[in-house]
């Protein structure tokens, strides 16, 4: 993940995020589990942009999200993530409890 | 709420609905309990256009959302909208049990 600032800001649903690290603890265990996606608009210029896409994972089958970030000397410095997390959280308690 | 269609399709997190008046069942009630907004980003072209914002609400202090819209004649045709139920859900329990 080197398009990612090492003291990149993320804003997620649970939470914020400082710094690579923190980053790639988020977003890693999560394209472990992407199995597909699909782009279903992206817009920018030459220092934001916005995407927003289906996902399809593992545990939940139709996950959308949308990113706005923040981009500086070609890497990521911010990035604002929205998505639901009711289904992750669903599918969680249900692999719980069998 | 004449800038929608009357055979809008919107895909919200809680699933999909069709026709205007499912539409204004699904944002009146959130209109009514939002105190603040401001835009993170809007980018968009003629027919396409995707926003992120921040909103507070009453029962949620921070409830960011992003939107996709089509626009046809001038009127939204589908709108893809994506927000984390959880804080809202929490803040319903939270009220029931008082």
């Amino acid at each position: 993940m080197t398009y990612v600032a090492e003291d990149i800001i993320c804003q997620a649903p649970a939470g914020r995020l400082e710094g690579a690290a923190a980053f790639r603890g988020f977003m890693g265990p999560f394209v472990q589990i992407v199995t597909s996606s699909s782009l279903i608009a992206a817009f920018g210029d030459d220092e934001k942009a916005v995407v927003m896409y289906d996902t399809g994972t593992v545990p939940v089958k139709d996950a959308p999200g949308a990113e706005c970030v923040t981009v500086r000397d070609g890497k990521i410095t911010h990035m604002r993530i929205i998505f639901d997390r009711v289904p992750f959280d669903e599918a969680r308690r249900a692999a719980a409890t069998g």
